[in-house]
């Protein structure tokens, strides 16, 4: 098995810029992965000669295998093939073959290629140039003291289309590939899941274990080092053990959302579902209807988003509003079943709260969140009290809502 | 002017994963920039002692200043604050005051603070602690060889508080800073922005110019550098020419949305405004209640997602369905004067459509949307074909919905 330590480095100022994200990292971190190529690191360095040498010099004290994307260009700001050989002391030399190939490029275009494109045919002495069939720049292959060094242009489609016609078969088949599954988790904190699943992690070994928390959510991020066609085993088991401990807090995997769960209960029920929104604004019916379909199972949802349209649309009663308040258990389950009423749907979800940044008043604060549900031999309320910023409490209360959801259909499901 | 070398390291082993990317480095680089410090490395790295400590040591022999991101959490996987007080050889402490701040935390969610969340008390020897005001992580700061070391947690909200209320004022001022501006512009095409805007672009400098295109809004994005104190003169000239060739297409400037701007136009006309939404599915209000006090204008809305609740919720006339169609100008103005005496608004916004990825038969292709608005003396559709995936439709017609609203309530103003 081959542990080769890779490194990417992508060259460019403007990728320092605030608004650009390095996106051919990712495709490279993917494909080099689906081979058993692990990146360890990945650097954003601008277009200078001094820091381009900086981060290639680090690179070649820790890595096997140096993918660099970005400075081939032909202008004075493509500087990675002059820097990179002038670290390693190599000259770099005209490569006819290259420059033909790039004036017959200009020719086919109907132009002329302009004198600073001859840049493009240097070649470090000992380098293997790699065609672009897309654009002038080829890529470099070359090795410098048992490191391979690999620069590739920064424009994604070249980059792409070279890692694949020449890149990827020259680091030969690993014969093994990289086995990823997500488990997202609800309704737990993240030290909760963390002191649960403690023995599962410990055990996880040889598969990558990693936990990851974001608004009422915790992702465990699985990785295994798999042969070529077969089954990733370890994360099978592990997967299992984990269902074993958490049971119904497992809430869905991979690219799939509570959203999309919650809607595929409802559709095997052959239910349909309403919402009632307060301070969420719409976001639970917005998540719910990102699925394709999602027609079949939701019929459609209010926004009440001052108490005069929680009275006027979902009929909740004057006397609850002025007595309990619009966040109130009693007040998030008329608001379900005026949705419910209005929609005629077997199920209705509801959420009233206090965004933030302020509440409403003394004894108010803001995270205070009230969700309701109602259904078929179900009415319930949640009361919770949750941190972070206005929008951190509206996503956790969409996420923690669909969650409430989620959970009353699995025991329907159950309990046919 | 302090030339400082500033360096990002972003930690953890999901940002190596292809599917993440680190958005923390973003905004740092950003309101870094804007005091004048360029970030000359970014680096990202997974979550384990020995690749932590070599991306410390690399950049404590390169930069003045090292920002990191994440790894400070409760779990086994959160390394970064032993592993630089390992690479500094500081013995790490426990500080009572705040593992009582985080118990304190627990206490208001009423929650016991499990176990683990102790290790975020403890704190490298001579290093400060930065509170946290949204998490239970403090930030360390920490000096070491003249090298300033800035630990953060990976939560962006965290970050970025912290980022602001703690880590910008202890850099002091250097005498000049980034001004930035970004120009939001609706209703055109990005080919076409760039050809209206050729003249206006060419004579930039030295601020300098990036468009930018997204779904349904095109930006520029201009930054110059100024000394403290000084308005950015640059950008204030471009500012207006561009707003002199675009007029009502610029639509919003720098944090500011569309909505945001459709909120202060209505609250400036005491005016308020109720939705209806189908293929948006609640997108539309989802937006606006964004927006802390958009209760003042935001009344509520139905989100209509099936022709019954069309009918029944919004009173659109089942003739209207049958010989129109779901998706017509009749039944958006229908579903708009719904919303509008539904819940006693000055204004209603409407949106019908095919999401996609499938439309609604022949003739009636994915992408296909009506929007309908009406308001004092105003009642107007307007049809488009919006091109792109589900997800692009979908946050295409939210934004040329809130885009229309905002023109017809600078009409409304106009005319005042």
């Amino acid at each position: 098995m081959s542990a080769q330590r890779a490194e990417l480095i992508a060259v460019g100022s403007e990728l320092l810029e605030p608004w650009r994200t390095d996106t051919n990292g990712s495709y490279l971190t993917r494909v080099l992965g689906e081979r058993g190529i692990a990146v360890r690191f990945r650097t954003v360095v601008g277009d200078t000669s001094e820091d381009l040498q900086e981060a290639f010099r680090v690179a070649l004290g820790r890595s096997d295998l140096i993918v660099a994307t970005g400075g081939l260009g032909p202008t004075i700001d493509d500087l990675t093939r002059e820097a990179v050989a002038g670290l390693l002391g190599l000259p770099l030399l005209p490569d006819e073959a290259i420059a033909r190939r790039i004036e017959e490029r200009f020719r086919r275009l109907g132009r002329e290629m302009p004198p600073q494109n001859r840049r493009q045919a240097m070649v470090p002495r000992g380098a293997e140039a790699l065609p672009n069939r897309l654009g002038t720049a080829p890529g470099l292959w070359m090795t410098s003291g048992g490191v391979r060094i690999v620069l590739l242009p920064g424009v994604p489609e070249e980059m792409r289309q070279m890692t694949e016609a020449s890149v990827l078969p020259r680091l030969g088949a690993s014969g093994e590939r990289f086995a990823h599954r997500i488990i997202k988790i609800a309704g737990l904190a993240e030290s909760e899941v963390d002191r649960r699943l403690d023995d599962v992690a410990r055990r996880a070994a040889p598969v990558a274990w990693t936990i990851l928390a974001g608004p009422g959510q915790v992702e465990i991020h699985l990785r295994e080092r798999v042969r070529e066609g077969e089954p990733p085993e370890g994360i099978e088991r592990i997967d299992g053990e984990i269902a074993a401990v958490l049971g119904a807090h497992v809430a869905a995997r991979d690219e799939e959302t509570i959203e999309e769960v919650a809607g595929r209960l409802l559709a095997g029920l052959g239910a349909t579902l309403a919402t009632a929104e307060s301070l969420t604004g719409g976001g639970i019916a917005e998540r719910l209807t990102r699925t394709p379909g999602a027609s079949r199972y939701f019929r459609g949802g209010v926004v009440a988003y001052g108490d005069e349209a929680k009275g006027a649309v979902l009929g909740v009663a004057a006397e609850t509003l002025r007595a309990r308040g619009a966040v109130s258990r009693e007040t998030a389950l008329e608001m379900a079943h005026g949705a419910r009423r209005l929609f005629t749907s077997t199920w209705a979800l509801a959420a009233t709260g206090y965004a933030g940044p302020v509440g409403g008043g003394p004894g108010r604060p803001p995270g205070r969140v009230i969700l309701g549900l109602v259904g078929p031999g179900v009415e319930s309320a949640r009361d919770v009290n949750l941190p972070g910023s206005r929008r951190a409490v509206r996503v956790r209360s969409c996420r923690l809502a669909l969650d409430m959801l989620r959970r009353a259909l699995l025991d329907a499901e159950t309990s046919l």
